[in-house]
């Protein structure tokens, strides 16, 4: 939405006098108040000024973007995530390995015998456990894995720009999303920075899946 | 930017009547044209309904997301892009192992003698390749590479979801951003799936780097 420059002006006026009351608006813009009113009700009902009665308007703190934002904000992982794919920690890295490249995914997920997150496994993980002439074959993924309590984990009600940012900060491809029960958490997706990528995409396209 | 139930059924009007004058959209609804002159401003200043003189309202085609969306889609790869991490096409997978740990980086791009674009190297075909029980460091890593012309690539000036979309539908982390010179390409910047994920978390938080 773009403002016009008597609009932009208003906001000015009420960032630097509000709470203000209309006919102030308009005496410092040498306007009527009827000429002003359509200007008025276009910034509070955009968001950008709130009104009070008996009190005038005042700046809600929100910038364009930032009311952009608030619908991006509300979107969950839930929404975007993807089917989890899992071993179990007795698995070869051999077999992660070729379970990343039959699934094409980046994040392997380890669970337990009663089908429970223990570790994540990522393609960094692997290269670098192909790099140490091991015998792939009989090691243990779980030795070579990030182990719970370290994994970061998110739920599918989470928002899915938590989950961004988490993938941001810890540096990695994939969060597992979790559910969690008495005995643990189970695995029941995953959420990558392709699913971050999408949802970019979609955004802009107005698609959802 | 939410809708009141009257600007709803005003967009409604317009899309089933337009074009159509205020007048006999007040008509419709019962009220008067100076009621509604509120409304049809932030309509029109919103984007949905476009104005013509002695024509009337029109309705843009254009939904609340669309016109949200409008906003991202004219972000560039420059905006977001980072600074690309090349190796020599005679450097060994090895030495390509290391540097994307060094750097850590998921994707490497491959330049000649001249410096010009010649491959791409991802963690998935250093994987593949170090699973091959070869001499990583005698191997050249232009025997592994994905070379040009196969190789997906974006310029700065294109639009962030255009390089979004080639991500995604070449199954790729990271893209070179390129130079056309008369003697080939040149890797001027790299654009990924992180760099996606901030640039979703960004448009939330209204940061831009």
């Amino acid at each position: 939405m773009e403002l016009s420059k008597r609009q932009q002006q208003i906001i000015e006026i009420v960032k630097s006098h509000g709470p203000i009351t209309g006919e102030h608006i308009a005496d410092q813009l040498n306007l009527t108040r009827a000429t002003l009113r359509p200007d008025l009700s276009v910034l509070t009902m955009a968001g950008f000024l709130d009104a009070r009665p008996r009190v005038g308007y005042f700046f809600t703190g929100k910038t364009g973007n930032e009311l952009l934002a608030d619908k991006l904000k509300k979107i969950t992982v839930a929404e975007y995530q993807s089917i989890p794919i899992v071993i179990k920690e007795n698995d070869s890295v051999y077999d992660a390995i070729s379970t990343m490249f039959l699934e094409d995914v980046g994040t392997l997920f380890v669970i337990d015998e009663a089908a429970l997150l223990t570790g994540v496994v990522s393609r960094k993980d692997l290269l670098r456990a192909s790099l140490g002439n091991q015998d792939l074959a009989s090691l243990p993924v779980n030795i070579i894995m990030t182990r719970m309590p370290n994994v970061a984990i998110c739920k599918k009600d989470d928002y899915l720009l938590d989950a961004a940012s988490k993938l941001i900060e810890k540096q990695i491809d994939g969060l597992p999303v979790v559910d969690q029960t008495p005995e643990g958490l189970q695995v029941v997706g995953r959420i990558t920075k392709s699913n971050m990528t999408k949802a970019l995409v979609e955004l802009a396209g107005n698609r959802r899946r």
